[in-house]
């Protein structure tokens, strides 16, 4: 292994250590000692790759917003309707943030500790649901009457919700709650021709995500 | 004013300057030497009624708490059906969140902070949700094929992540993100017979709900 790979495989080894640490006892409460020993290294080379405990936090914002981007690049354009690439691509978010902690703590920390760097996850999110929503009323899929700002909102503010809620119970990042959510939109959402061919459950599998080489970054953890 | 309403107004604004402090600048940036001159009192009679900032940081769940508990129970029974009441009292907790800035401290600190205490805001307002749910199955008012479970999941995350996307942008606690929701949803929640009665914008109008007692409390502050 290069001085280079072995400098990647360590600052990925301090952001998963960070992130689950966050995860467990908060920003407040985890220390630059816990974080370094979790990864198997010393404080020294903690000190190597991050100044101090807010870059540490940085790096697992930035690391869950590479990951959202991925996530989202993966949709195929024009593959599917794009009202199945929104509800495919909320139940690949879902599963992200349930399946990497890296993404969970970085979504948390963006969230709870304010603006110490100008990435918003929550409005990169909100960007890419509108860009779906603005496609599929471009395809006039939309049922008459459907405000796109208003869809857009509802997608959000509930994805948002299972991602906090998910905080005390894992078990709200679960399919079977979007896929509720959808099959109750839906018949509002969809433009009547084509609402028999959308399966609100998804079209990619998580067997089929769990090989798609979008969601492979350096921080996947085991589904707890 | 008798000595126990005075203590009870100091430590009402004790309550309400905490509130302002930890929604501006989180909880482990609040200083008490600020909270007691936010509330226009010494620090002396600031340990008179706590004993460090925790105790503060409970004192407004526990006021928030207590404040969704009164809009609750605002709901009348059996006046209108379950699921225009459901509407209702999100309307009403919307308009709570917007206006009452210890509510809104309230459930961010309940959620970030972790369990220091028993209480779990969003899990009381999950049990309010369900039984307007129940109440709605017993009445025959949901469409067939509804799921009870699938419906409170959705309203739950709904509301949850408009309170967190709030605390970037106050505009997600407008009544019309939240009439948006409902107008999506109904076609597939309400059975049919019910549909054209209700109104997902609410019955209970913001002008009456400032008049509400239930809305009336001690943290009251204008909305900005």
């Amino acid at each position: 292994m290069s001085k280079q790979e072995r400098a990647t495989r360590t600052r990925n080894a301090l952001i998963l250590s960070a992130a689950e640490l966050f995860e467990r006892y908060g920003y407040v409460r985890a220390s630059l000692d816990e974080i370094s020993s979790g990864a198997g290294v010393s404080r020294g080379a903690l000190h190597f790759h991050f100044e101090n405990k807010a870059a540490v936090a940085d790096a697992v914002e930035q690391a869950a917003a590479q990951a959202l981007r991925v996530t989202a690049d993966g949709v195929p354009p024009g593959r599917v309707s794009a009202v199945q690439s929104l509800m495919d691509l909320s139940h690949r978010m879902v599963r992200l943030l349930h399946g990497d902690v890296v993404v969970r703590a970085g979504f948390r920390l963006n969230c709870d500790t304010g603006p110490r760097t100008p990435l918003d996850l929550r409005q990169e999110w909100q960007a890419c649901v509108h860009r779906l929503v603005d496609r599929a009323a471009d395809e006039r899929a939309l049922a008459a009457g459907v405000s796109p700002e208003g869809l857009v909102a509802t997608v959000v503010a509930t994805t948002v919700g299972l991602e906090v809620l998910s905080r005390a119970n894992r078990g709200w990042l679960s399919s079977s709650s979007l896929t509720s959510f959808w099959q109750l939109l839906l018949p509002s959402v969809a433009s009547p021709p084509t609402l028999a061919a959308l399966q609100p459950g998804g079209t990619d599998s998580p067997a089929l995500a769990r090989t798609d080489p979008g969601r492979q970054h350096p921080h996947e953890t085991p589904t707890r």
